[in-house]
């Protein structure tokens, strides 16, 4: 392949998809069901069409692009991403991957490949999650994990239902389950993305081997004392919430890099109540977010925060409550897809590192139950989800040339 | 004297003043040159009259009830407090020291004690500072602190100025400074005043001898990190402005506790940017309030403090800047006025307690000039500035008791 030749194919698309945001200038928005993800997907299907693909875009907004290969009942060979992003987002999270999948397409027939199976580009309606308050939308709708119920509950922050934005975009909800696919018909999912982390840039790595999506537990707790004047009321007969939270918090970060190996944990939110400088606080609010590649790490580090909760609580004649945000458990990347890439990435000259997504994907969702690959490129200073997100667009030739290899070898 | 007859009297005068609030049925809200200030002025002027009083309402609407000494060319024993409240607050924080005042006044004819000097009742206008964020309004205009820029600068929540709001009372603000007293004139300061503080209610204890009311440091501080995401930026990428502010919020209380002898610090206010449950913060807000009756004790508490934020954003990669928002040093109350006071203490056999004095009162802006005491009585609950504050009159009725001793024997 002609790594030169398919970076400029790329850089191509993906300047001419920067035009479809609800915020030219400031970042790409481009919600789920917009008239921003209409048009892109209208250039997705023309640029798919173009490059030789049989299109296709399914009953909830996902669009497929397939080269059919010369077993049509084979498992398929799906690659791509989503198209939708955050507000104010960047030009490459979710679309390159995209892209990139439409690049391979463009690639295997120039170098007229002769595949077994189906190869799918495939790129997700509504990944990211911002405007509902859902995520994974297209890709758990492929794999049947989503239900009128959900579609009719989540709302924007119009109040309008991802049911009533199906009807306004032209979609018949109901006819949600229509996009699940037979499972036995996908074989492999791989997934091209930016990094959205600072490893690679930092490193000066071209590219990530991503062998695991870390697995997340995410915490809202609340530390209950009582409000107290600050003056009058000596330490002894204090139940400081401040006091006994912090002492608590303090330690979170500590126990991540006790425990290594790219495990984080954040307390990114607060909240002192009443939040007055002369009053001991009633309570204080705060979240945890921790991030493994190893499920039993994640559960250990809960445990010492449930355990220092009763500690200092105890100290301080206080109470707390946790309520339990978000679990889900990391995600092994097919370890076979992984050595081929590695060989590749050596036989290339191209610098790689295996390492875990901190992030969701759509590979997270569909990890869960068929053998899937994840390909970083470098984010400039792990920039993300901002105006700012930069890859250089030879990253993605190079992404699309060990992937070349990769789908030649399954 | 007779305590049963005193505490019925003071009894009669706090009821009827109870009236006297913007917010009936949800505690006491008089806000300075209110109606409802008005009223309790017009209704502490009579009483005050029917004690037998001379009665004066100056320029900034204080309240001086004289009852003439033998040599009136001698400094005054002035007692008093403020009549102004917080909003929503309690029956007795302020007024019931004033009303005791009146009682004194009271008792001392009834006991046709002749006075050396002038005995003074002082009402105070504005000494919470709630409406227009000032404190110690009315005292400081008697000692000359106050400028008519002051006056003319706090506004408040209605963006109505101390200048309009006394123009609209039917005072003529250019005036305020003849409300300044010949220093010369004040002997000694008397207060008594609910403790608003739990010590006196929790150990059964009748009366708390003030020895000094504390001094006062308070910070705002912001520690400055950089945002990420909380998932792809590995723990030794970061800059986590939350890590590095809780792990020295969580030594401020300790470093109180180590130091003992009353000292107290709180951190009351936090806040964390941007707050999202998955990004690492960019910066921390954190209020400090340190008290002490020690003012190297608060010193140190400010070194340790400073130390501490060295210490750990230079760990952090971070920075920090303090803005200090208050200075008080400490201030003893008379020793001589105090033993007196044990002494009549130990006399009637109340129960007592030597201690300091956590809140600020107008004896705080009065004790940096003048010989000054205050006298507390229990507050239920340590509860005030609520409604659920109380102080039963039999309470008041003591003070009154040990308060006729001393002012017979200055």
């Amino acid at each position: 392949m002609n790594v030169e030749l398919s970076t400029k194919r790329i850089e191509e698309n993906l300047e001419a998809l920067k035009a479809f945001t609800a915020t030219p200038g400031n970042g790409c928005t481009r919600m789920p069901f917009s008239k921003e993800t209409r048009d892109a997907a209208e250039y997705l299907k023309k640029v798919m069409t173009e490059a030789g693909l049989t299109v296709n875009e399914d009953c909830v907004g996902n669009i497929y692009g397939v080269l059919p290969g010369k077993d049509r009942t084979k498992p398929c060979i799906m690659i791509g991403s989503h198209y939708d992003s955050v507000y104010n987002g960047g030009d490459y999270d979710g679309i390159a991957g995209v892209v990139c999948g439409i690049e391979l397409a463009r690639i295997l027939q120039d170098e007229k490949t002769n595949l077994d199976a189906d190869f799918v580009v495939v790129a997700f309606m509504d990944e990211e999650g911002c405007r509902f308050g859902t995520g994974y939308f297209g890709s758990k709708c492929m794999l049947g994990d989503m239900t009128l119920e959900d579609i009719k509950h989540f709302t924007d922050r119009d109040d309008i239902s991802v049911y009533d934005a199906m009807k306004g975009y032209g979609l018949v909800p109901e006819n949600f389950a229509d996009a699940r696919w037979d499972l036995d018909k996908i074989g492999k999912y791989i997934e091209v993305h930016i990094e959205q982390g600072p490893v690679l840039d930092t490193k000066k790595i071209q590219l990530g081997l991503v062998n695991c999506i870390v697995g997340i537990q995410r915490y809202m707790v609340t530390v209950n004392g009582r409000a107290d004047h600050a003056g009058t009321t000596p330490m002894d007969m204090r139940m400081d919430a401040v006091d006994m939270a912090t002492k608590v918090v303090s330690k979170i970060a500590d126990w991540a890099r006790e425990e290594g190996n790219g495990t984080v944990a954040t307390t990114g939110y607060v909240k002192a109540v009443p939040g007055g400088m002369n009053v001991v606080a009633a309570s204080f609010d705060f979240s945890v977010d921790i991030r493994s590649v190893n499920n039993d790490v994640i559960n250990r580090i809960a445990g010492k925060l449930r355990a220092a909760l009763d500690e200092e609580t105890k100290k301080g004649n206080g109470s707390y409550s946790i309520d339990t945000k978000l679990v889900i458990t990391p995600v092994d990347m097919n370890a076979e897809m992984l050595d081929i890439m590695e060989d590749s990435c050596q036989e290339h000259g191209y610098s790689y590192l295996r390492m875990p997504s901190g992030a969701g994907h759509d590979a997270l969702a569909i990890g869960q139950v068929k053998d899937t690959v994840m390909l970083f490129v470098p984010s400039k200073d792990g920039r993300s989800h901002c105006p700012e997100e930069y890859t250089p667009y030879e990253s993605f030739g190079q992404a699309c040339e060990v992937l070349t290899d990769l789908i030649k070898k399954l």
